[in-house]
């Protein structure tokens, strides 16, 4: 949604300041501000999820647990979505978890509250079920992306993923938490991040990534990235 | 949904079995019977979708679409589900395509039909968000096996999803379209055909699958299998 049709523009979740300002006025007393950090668990896998996060910044990904030797990610969200649908969906609980991966910030509901009073709301349903519809969108590119894309495409990708999420152009990102995400072993990661810094597109250091040429990396990465951005776009999300 | 527990034991789809005899005698009259036919193409990428489909039997592959010289199926749907969750998402459309890949049958609803009448049951959308978990997470499970397991792991969760939709032990499946489908080569699939051949799990001759011994294929396969299922029994659909 471009930002002048923000009717709340205080509000940095995108989903909450899409809502009709009385609408928002009627949960924001059950709205906590909780601050993220790196590696928080917002919900385990196949444990019912007790609160839902709306973040005003920063990344959660979520990741596959499965194969204690592998965690794989099948999905981001930021300030453009929630973490926790399942309350929404009425599953109650995932069989993955949500782990903050760029710290920031988020206004958090109980499950209880959310699903008892929140959700009473159309056009908050209508709003949840066109994000459900983007990430799921987000979720299926990542499969095709997985399968038939090199690292260096996932990698530049995964790059934009938290750039679009992260508050600044510099970020924390160890290659073993992206060699983790990614599916990838630590080397090829390694020598993938060398070839982005050699042609100048990331500066990286000490787990610190900064961004030196967004158009670049953009124009270096597989259409996944594009097919995805523009169903969020075109979903309001 | 254990199948003592269905209210229209003669309806063979699950979504519209399980609902409340009334409430699915409110749309009948709305369904259509109509087959599905291989290579039958649902909805298209980026299109609107004009129809949904309730399978009764046979499968249905979402693929993406995305590069012309790759086809990778991101899920499956059978009579447990529906074809054309973005109508009742709000999107409308999706990026990716829905293609007969086993024969059957179908009941289908004009898309303004069913949104108009048949969502307007809160018993219908509950179990259509239950449902949308349910896929969301075999997709999910896709983008995991997709990167980290052999091409024999996934063959073989592919032929238990398409065992589990198709009505009898034996289904067309040429090795191309399982090539596409799995993202890898027709060799590498005639190679691992021949392997799980050997070890007499199939029967595999002129594009005719025929199931052997599925308490084996069980054993062979990654346990990406066995999260989704356990998460669509979980959720009832």
């Amino acid at each position: 949604m471009p930002k002048s049709e923000n009717p709340n523009p205080l509000i940095q979740n995108r989903l909450l300041a899409a809502l009709p300002g009385k609408v928002y006025e009627q949960f924001a007393s059950e709205l906590e501000f909780v601050p993220l950090a790196l590696g928080d668990v917002l919900y385990e896998a196949g444990k019912p999820i007790a609160d839902i996060y709306f973040p005003n910044d920063g990344m959660v990904s979520l990741t596959s647990t499965e194969d204690s030797n592998a965690i794989i990610e099948i999905g981001v969200i930021g300030s453009e979505g929630m973490v926790g649908i399942a309350a929404f969906l009425g599953g109650g609980q995932m069989p993955n978890r949500a782990i903050v991966q760029i710290s920031g910030s988020a206004m958090r509901i109980c499950a209880e509250q959310f699903n008892n009073g929140f959700l009473s709301d159309a056009g908050v349903q209508k709003s949840l079920l066109r994000y459900t519809q983007a990430l799921m969108t987000q979720i299926s590119q990542t499969a095709v992306c997985n399968r038939i894309h090199s690292l260096e495409a996932r990698f530049t990708r995964w790059l934009l993923l938290s750039h679009d999420r992260a508050a600044s152009d510099e970020f924390m990102l160890t290659q073993e938490f992206i060699a983790y995400m990614l599916g990838a072993s630590r080397q090829s990661v390694s020598e993938a991040a060398s070839r982005l810094q050699d042609a100048n597109l990331i500066y990286y250091v000490r787990g610190k990534i900064t961004i030196l040429d967004r158009a670049k990396i953009e124009s270096a990465t597989c259409n996944c990235y594009r097919i995805v951005k523009d169903e969020f776009n075109r979903l309001s999300v």
